[in-house]
C-alpha cells in the first residue's frame, strides 16, 4: 500500500473515524469503509481487461477524489493517468503525485483557465476537453502566458445531452483551431456516453454506444484525411467499457465507479442477464453505520442519513442480510426494517451506497479494513473540490 | 458581524471560494452564497416571534453547520443555544464558543459518549436526548467519570417515526432513571415533528402538531404530578413553530431552515394559502453557478451538480428567473434548459437549493454577499462531522 496519511493532531472521533492498527469494530460511524482485497482485485482485473483489448484505461478520479486510490490504480492496474471533472481536482491529483490529468470537461472561467494553464508547472501532461471555438482563443493565450502546453481534445456529445457538439464538421472546426493555436496541441477525441451506463439491459447499452462509436468513426477518420490524428480517443465507463474497449476506435477507457462498485451500478445486467456485481466487480466501498434507537420494535435507526452519503440513485442496500431493509433516510438518520427485531443498539450494518461519486463527497476519509483491523486511513484528498 | 475568519495561506479558487472584498462577480463557482441582508432579517425576524409568542429560540445547527452563523443567530435572534445532531457538531459549537449545546438525538456508542462527557470541559452546557433505559446508565457512568454534567431530555416519538419513546409511562420511566443517576440531571422533554414539517397545508400540519402537543401535555402533567419538572420542552420548525410557541406547552423552539430557506420549505403554505417564501421568510442562501458549456442552442450546462447540492427533495430552482430552468442534474454538471438562448457561458445563475442542510454538508464556506461585494467567507465549521 501507499505511505500512511500523517495523523500527528488528529483526534479520532473528532477529526477521523479510525486509525490504522484499530479494530474494524471500534471505527466511529458513519464511516467509509473500503474491503481492500475486493479493492485490489477490482483494480487488478480491470487493468487486466484494458491490456487484453489493447488500450490504456485513464482512470476517473472524479469518483474517488483520493491521490491514494489514484496511485493504487498506477501499480495494481497499470493505469495511464487520471481524469476528473474540475480544475480544483486536477490541481490535487497533479500535486498528489499524477503525472497525466485530463480534466475531461469544460474550463471556461478565466480564473479557472489561468489555474489549468499553471498545471504543466507542477510535473503534470494536462489536458482538457473544448466544445466551443471561442474557447481555444482563452486557452491559447493563457498557456502562452504561462510558457506552458495545453493538449486539448474535441468534446462529442454522444448522447450524454451535456457539453460536447454533435457533428463532425464543428469536431474539425475546433481541432485545427487547436492545432493552430499556440500553447495548445490537439491531442484527440473525448466522448463518453454517460447516459447509458445506468440502463439495466446489455443489448440497450450496446445500441447506445453503437451510436456513439459510428459519431467517433467519422470524427477520427475525417480528422485523420486532414492530417490530424488522435493520440487519445477516449471515453467508457464501468457499464459499457467492453464495448468502447473492442470498437477499434478508442483507445482509452475512463473507468470509475468499477473499483469500488455501488447499489445503482450493482443493478446492471451483463451479457447473460447477471446482475454486474455478482462476479464482474465486487462491492469495495461501504457505508459503515451504528444502530442507534431501537425504541419502536421493528424498526431499528441508524446513524447514516443524508449527510453520510447521496440517494439521488435510490437508498442504499444493507450488505450480506436479507432480514433488514434500509426503509428511509432523513439528514442524520437512517430507518431500518427490522421486522423480527433482530438488531441491537451498536450493531454495525455495512451499507452499499446508491450511488458512489457524490457518497464519496461528503467524506473526508477512507478507512481502509483487512481481516477485521483497519489497515490504512486515506484522506479523501479533493473532497469538495467543486470549483 | 463576527471577526473574519483566517485566510493566510488558503488560495482563491484552489482552497477558498472568495476574499472579503471581492465583486461577487468574481467568486469561483460553484459556491454558496449568503445574501447577509435576507439572513440578517430572518434571523431577527425569528427571534421577535419567538420573544412575542414567550418561548426560547434554541436554532437548529445541523442546518448550518457553522460557528459565525450560529452566533449571528445569538447576537440578531436573541438565540438561548444550539441544538445539532452529532457529538461531533457538537464539539465544533462548543470550541467556538456556543455556551449551551443540546445534542437532539441519541448517543449509544460508548466512545461517544465519552466524547460527550467531556463536552461541559469546554464551558459549553451539555444536553442530550435519551429513549432507552439502558441509555441513562452508560452516560451517568461516562459523567460521573468525567466530574461533569450532562443534562438529559426524554425524546417522544410524537410522529417523525425515528427516535423516541411513545407512551407516557415509558417517558417517566426513562425521567426517574435520569434523576435518580449522578452525574445526571432531568431537564424535559425532546419532541419534534419532522415528518409533518413539509406538509404543503397548514391545516394538515396543524392536525398533525395538534397530536404532538396532547401527547406532550399528557407527559409533561403526569412528570409534574411525580415531582419531576420540565426545564425544557422542545420542538417545533420552520413549517410548525407557530403552533408549539403558541401550544402553552414547548417553552423552547427548534428552528433551523427558516434562516437560509430552500425551494423545498418555499412551497408549503402559510394559514392564508401562501407560499412560506413569499413573505413569511426570504431566501438567503443560493449555489451561485456558472455556465460552462452552450454547445446545443437550447441547453445550457452549468458547473453545480451532485457534488454541490443534495437533490433529495427536488432539483434546485434558478432564482429571479422564469425564462430558464433547471432540467437534469448529474454529479458535476446541471442541465439548464434555455429555450429562447438567453444564456451566454460564464454567465452566473443562483439556484435555491432543494434542501438546505444536505446541501451546506457538501461545501466548505459561505461567502457572504451585499451590495455586489464579498463581505464574508465564514468556514461551515462543522461540515462532514457526522460521528
Amino acid at each position: 500500500m501507499n505511505a500512511p496519511a500523517k495523523f500527528e493532531g488528529l483526534e479520532v472521533g473528532y477529526d477521523i473515524p479510525a486509525l490504522p492498527g484499530m479494530a474494524e469494530a471500534d471505527i466511529q460511524t458513519p464511516a467509509l469503509v473500503l474491503d481492500l482485497d475486493a479493492l485490489e482485485r477490482n483494480i487488478t482485473k480491470m487493468g487486466d481487461l484494458a491490456a487484453q483489448m489493447g488500450v490504456r484505461h485513464r482512470v476517473h478520479g472524479k469518483m474517488h477524489k483520493s491521490v491514494d486510490v489514484a496511485l493504487l490504480q498506477e501499480k495494481l492496474g497499470n493505469s495511464c493517468g487520471v481524469c476528473c471533472q474540475k480544475v480544483s481536482e486536477a490541481e490535487v491529483f497533479a500535486r498528489g503525485g499524477i503525472k497525466d490529468v485530463l480534466v475531461s470537461n469544460q474550463v471556461r472561467d478565466p480564473a479557472k483557465i489561468d489555474r489549468l494553464a499553471r498545471l504543466p508547472k507542477l510535473g503534470a501532461r494536462t489536458l482538457v476537453c473544448v466544445d466551443d471555438l471561442a474557447n481555444v482563443a482563452d486557452l491559447s493565450e493563457a498557456a502562452t502566458r504561462h510558457g506552458t502546453e495545453i493538449e486539448c481534445l474535441v468534446e462529442i456529445d454522444c448522447g450524454a445531452g451535456r457539453c460536447g457538439v454533435t457533428t463532425t464538421p464543428e469536431v474539425v472546426e475546433i481541432a485545427q483551431a487547436i492545432d493552430a493555436a499556440s500553447g495548445l496541441k490537439f491531442s484527440g477525441i473525448q466522448a463518453y456516453q454517460g447516459a447509458m451506463q445506468h440502463m439495466d439491459s446489455y443489448d440497450d447499452r450496446r445500441e447506445k454506444i453503437d451510436i456513439a462509436v459510428a459519431m467517433v468513426r467519422d470524427a477520427v477518420d475525417t480528422l485523420a484525411a486532414l492530417g490530424l490524428d488522435c493520440d487519445i480517443v477516449g471515453g467508457g465507463g464501468t457499464g459499457s467499457y467492453y464495448f468502447e474497449g473492442a470498437s477499434g476506435v478508442y483507445n482509452e477507457l475512463q473507468c470509475g465507479s468499477y473499483a469500488f462498485m455501488d447499489a445503482d451500478y450493482g443493478r446492471i445486467l451483463d451479457k447473460d442477464g447477471k446482475r454486474i456485481d455478482d462476479g464482474e466487480w465486487e462491492n469495495a466501498l461501504f457505508i459503515l453505520t451504528s444502530v442507534m434507537s431501537h425504541a419502536k420494535a421493528d424498526l431499528a435507526v441508524v446513524d447514516a442519513g443524508l449527510k453520510a452519503q447521496s440517494v439521488d440513485s435510490g437508498l442504499p442496500v444493507v450488505f450480506g442480510r436479507d432480514d433488514v431493509t434500509y426503509a428511509k433516510c432523513s439528514d442524520e438518520h437512517g430507518v431500518i426494517s427490522d421486522p423480527n427485531a433482530v438488531l441491537q443498539v451498536n450493531d454495525k450494518l455495512r451499507l452499499v451506497p446508491g450511488h458512489c461519486d457524490p457518497t464519496c463527497n461528503v467524506h473526508d476519509w477512507y478507512v481502509g479494513v483487512r481481516g477485521g483491523k483497519v489497515e490504512v486511513v486515506w484522506p479523501i484528498s479533493a473532497r469538495g473540490k467543486a470549483f
